[in-house]
C-alpha cells in the first residue's frame, strides 16, 4: 500500500519529465518519505523511462529488421543478414561488437504444407498446418490415414498399438486457460509438441498433429521445435491450428472416421556457420565482472519473429543505448549478447557458456528478453533468498512504471546455462495474455508491437541494470 | 514487497482452479500469514478470475454487438439495435431490465470527407481527414484555403487576425509521450479538438484540421466532440491522420504555402429519443443502496467502438454475470447501466443523475469503465480519505491479479454527474499503452480486443464490486 499523498504526487498528471525537473526541488518531495539516496535513484530512473519513450531506439531497429530482412531461422539467408545488421548496429552504438562463432542446425520448411480432410459428400476441406521444426517430410503425395485424438500420454497408452498403429496420432490438449500467467499453460503442453512424434511411433503411428499452443481460436497454426529419438521411427509432424483442432475433434466426437491427408516437404540439411552476435560497455571499476543483458536473434521461419524474439534482443541493445544517453558510466561491463539458435537447437547459448566458462570473467547477473514486447510486468528471479529480496526492495522504486512481479521464477532458455552458485538470472515479464496469439505463427509480425509497450520494457531492464551496477547483487 | 515464499506459492506454477482448491486445505496455506476472512476473500475472488476466463461472456457479447450491429452513434438506426440487444442481454440473465428514455443530438457524418493539397506541380495530395462530431458541413464543392499551424491558443493570439482571416487553421499540438499514462496527454491536448473551431473563427479562420490525438504516426484520423458558442461564427472542423498532420507541418517548415482542400457534408437533425439500458441484482439487506458499475453504449460511428466503449459496457453486465456465476447474492443493490450519447452530449449521464437525485436510493459507490478493452492495471478513486485507504488495503489482495495501481484520480464522465459528499467514484484502468491507437478511429474494432485481457478487467471490477458489497465503505 502506497501513501495517498506521495503516490498520487508522483504518478498523475505530470510527465516523466516534469517529474524529473520538479523532483529536483526538495520541497516538491517534502512529503516523500525517502533517502537522498532513493531520491538520486527515482531521478536517473525516471530519466530512463523519460528517454525510452521519447528518444528510445529499440521499435525502429525492431521495425527495420522485420520489414527489411523478416524471419530468421537458424541457417537461413535472413539469420545471416540479421548478423550483420546487429553486428552493424552495435558497431554504430561503438559497442565494440564481436561475432562468436557456432556451428547450426540447417531445417528448411520447403513447399508449402498441405491438409485436409474429406467430408461425407468427398469434399475436401482444408486443414491449416504448419509443419514442426525438425520434422522429416511426407512422402511427396502425402499420407492419407485415420486420425485419432488423444490428450496425453496416458491416452496413447490407452490405445495402444491395435488403436494407433497405421494412424496419424492427433495430440488436442487444450492450453489451460485458467493460469493468469500464460507461460504456465505453454509449459505443461509443450511436451506433446516436443515428444509427440516419438511417442506416438512407439505405437506404429505414421504421422502426428498436434493442436497448436494457443490460447484464442483462429486459423493461425503455430510451429516450434520437436524432437526424434535414436532408435525409434521418425515419422512426420505438424501443428494444426486451434479451429481446425475443434473441427476435428468435433467430427470424431460424432462418430466419423475421420480421414487426414498431410504433406510435409521439409528437409534437414548440413550443418553450417553462423554466429553470436556480442557487444559491451567496458566496466570503469571491475571490467571482469559482467551483466548480460540479451534476447534470441533467430525466429522461426513464419510471420517475421517480431515478438518472439526480434522484440528481446532490440530491447536488450536498446538497453545499451539509454545507459548512454543517460551518460551513465557503469562500474561492471554491461553486456549485450544477441544469441542465435534458441529456436531449435539453443547452439548460441552452449557457444556463450563454453566462453564463459573458460574465460576469468564473472558473470554477476543475466537478463534474458524473451517474452514478447509488450507491456512490463516485472521480473522472474532465479538466484539465494538475498539476492530475491534485494531484488524485491526495488520494487518500491519500479511498481510506478508498471514492474509490480519481482518473483521466483524461470528465467530462460538462453541464459540458463551461466547459471553459477553465486550469480543471479533474470527472465524480464512482459504482461503474457496476448503473447500465444502471436508465438511461432504467421501472426508474430511487428503490425502487432506496439511501440511504447516496447520501449517501456527497454527502459525497465535498463532501470534494473542500472540497480545491479549500482548497489550489486 | 512480498514474502518470497507466499508470494511465488500464490502465483507460480498454478492454476487458479488448482489454488481455488488447494486453498481450501489449511496446510497447503500455512505460510501465509493472512486471516481466515482474509482467506475467504482469496477464494473468492480467485474464483471470480477463473469463471472469468473459463466461462466469460463479455467478449462474446461485445463481438456479437461489434460484429452484427456495428458502430452506434448516438441517433442512428445501430444505437437503437444496440439499445435492443442490450436490453435482450439483461433479460437473458433475469436483470430486470428497463430502457430510460432521454432525448439525444444526431449528428450524420453524410458523404466520406475529401481532403488534399496541391504539390508545387499541381498534383493532388489525399489527406486523410474525419468531421469532427458537430462540425457543420463546408459549402458542396468544399473550401481551399492555405494553412496556418498553431499549437496553442497563444499561437492563434500572436498570429492575430491578419494571419488567420481566411485560411484553415492546422492545430498541431503533439501528445506528450512522456507521461507514462497516456490518459494525461490526452486530456491536455483535447482542448484543442472541442474548443478549437471557436477560437479559431474568433480570427477570421474559415476551416480548423486538428492534429488527430493519437501517440503513433499512422493513417487513421481520430474523430471526437467539438463545440460552436453562441454568438461565434461556426466554421467546418476535422481531425488530420498523424502521419498527414507531420506531412503538412514539413512543407510549412520548408517555407511553402500549402493550400488545402477540404469538403465535409455533415449535418445535425432534430435531437431524437433514445435510451439508456439498466439491469440490476436487488440487494438482499439494503436494496436501496446501490453499487453501480456502467460504461457507454453508444460510440462514435467509425470502426465498430470495441475500446470506445462496448469494451466497457460488455465488462459492466460482465460483472454481474460473474457474481450469479459464482452463487454471491449481494447486500446491497448492484445495478449495470449502459449509458447512451456519453460521446456527444452526456444526456444519458445528465438523465441518469436526475433519476438519482429524485430517488430514496443512495449511490454507496460508482464504477466506470471506459478506458479500453486492455489488460488490467488498476482503479482511479475520488472519495475520501478513509475509503481510498479502505480500497487501497484490498490492493494485497488484488495485485496477484494485475490490480496494483489504486490511485487518486478521475474517474469517468458517465458517473461523475453522481458524486455526492459521502458516496465513491472509482475509474477502471486498464493499461493505457494502446488505447490512443484505437480511440474514435476506424482502428477501433474488435479484432484489437485480446479476449483474455477483456475479462479480465470484467474480473477485476466484479471483484472490488464483491469487496466493496462485502466491507462497505
Amino acid at each position: 500500500m502506497k501513501s495517498i499523498a506521495s503516490y498520487s504526487f508522483l504518478i498523475l498528471g505530470m510527465s516523466l519529465f516534469t517529474l524529473f525537473l520538479s523532483a529536483q526541488s526538495s520541497s516538491d518531495l517534502s512529503d516523500v518519505p525517502v533517502s537522498q539516496q532513493f531520491d538520486e535513484d527515482s531521478l536517473q530512473i525516471a530519466e530512463l523511462f523519460r528517454l525510452s519513450l521519447t528518444e528510445g531506439s529499440s521499435y525502429d531497429w525492431l521495425g527495420k529488421m522485420c520489414k527489411t530482412i523478416g524471419p530468421r531461422l537458424s541457417g537461413s539467408t535472413q539469420a545471416e543478414q540479421a548478423v550483420n545488421y546487429s553486428f552493424d548496429l552495435m558497431d554504430s552504438l561503438g559497442l565494440n561488437p564481436k561475432k562468436q562463432p557456432l556451428m547450426v542446425p540447417v531445417w528448411k520448411r520447403g513447399e508449402k504444407e498441405l491438409a485436409f480432410y474429406k467430408s461425407a459428400n468427398g469434399e475436401k476441406n482444408v486443414l491449416n498446418i504448419l509443419a514442426l521444426g525438425g520434422s522429416i517430410a511426407t512422402v511427396d503425395e502425402g499420407i492419407y490415414a485415420p486420425i485419432v485424438e488423444v490428450e496425453t500420454w496416458d491416452d496413447l497408452k490407452t490405445l495402444g498399438e491395435e488403436g494407433v498403429r497405421g494412424k496419424i496420432v492427433f495430440f488436442n490438449e487444450e492450453m489451460n486457460k485458467e493460469n493468469l500467467y500464460t507461460f504456465h499453460s505453454y509449459g505443461h503442453c509443450v511436451m506433446h509438441r516436443w515428444g509427440g512424434a516419438v511417442e506416438a511411433a512407439k505405437y506404429g503411428a505414421i504421422g502426428v498433429l498436434v493442436r497448436s499452443l494457443n490460447l484464442r481460436i483462429d486459423d493461425f497454426p503455430h510451429t516450434g521445435s520437436m524432437k526424434y529419438d535414436d532408435g525409434i521411427t521418425k515419422i512426420p509432424a505438424a501443428a494444426i491450428s486451434t479451429r481446425d483442432a475443434e473441427k476435428l475433434s468435433k467430427l470424431l466426437e460424432e462418430g466419423d472416421e475421420v480421414n487426414v491427408m498431410m504433406r510435409l516437404m521439409c528437409e534437414t540439411l548440413e550443418d553450417k556457420e553462423s554466429f553470436n552476435v556480442i557487444g559491451e560497455i567496458q566496466g570503469s571499476e571491475n571490467p571482469e565482472r559482467v551483466i548480460l543483458v540479451g534476447g534470441h536473434l533467430d525466429s522461426w521461419d513464419v510471420g517475421d519473429g517480431a515478438h518472439d524474439d526480434g522484440a528481446g534482443v532490440m530491447q536488450s541493445l536498446g538497453v545499451l543505448e539509454l545507459l548512454q544517453k543517460l551518460n551513465y558510466k557503469p562500474k561492471n561491463t554491461v553486456r549485450v549478447v544477441f544469441f542465435m539458435n534458441e529456436e531449435n537447437g539453443l547452439r548460441g547459448a552452449k557457444a556463450y557458456k563454453d566462453y564463459a566458462e573458460t574465460s576469468t570473467e564473472e558473470h554477476i547477473a543475466a537478463i534474458e528478453s524473451d517474452r514478447g514486447g509488450f507491456t512490463p510486468r516485472g521480473f522472474h528471479v532465479d538466484g539465494n533468498t538475498s539476492q530475491l529480496e534485494k531484488m524485491m526492495s526495488w520494487e518500491s522504486i519500479l511498481d510506478k512504471y508498471g514492474i509490480h512481479q519481482i518473483e521466483e521464477g524461470g528465467t530462460g532458455a538462453d541464459i540458463g546455462l551461466l547459471k553459477t552458485e553465486n550469480n543471479l538470472l533474470i527472465g524480464f515479464v512482459p504482461d503474457s495474455q496476448r503473447y500465444f496469439d502471436h508465438h511461432h505463427s504467421a501472426n508474430d509480425t511487428f503490425d502487432t508491437v506496439n511501440k511504447r509497450e516496447l520501449e517501456l520494457g527497454t527502459a525497465s531492464i535498463a532501470a534494473l541494470v542500472y540497480l545491479i551496477d549500482k548497489y550489486g547483487l
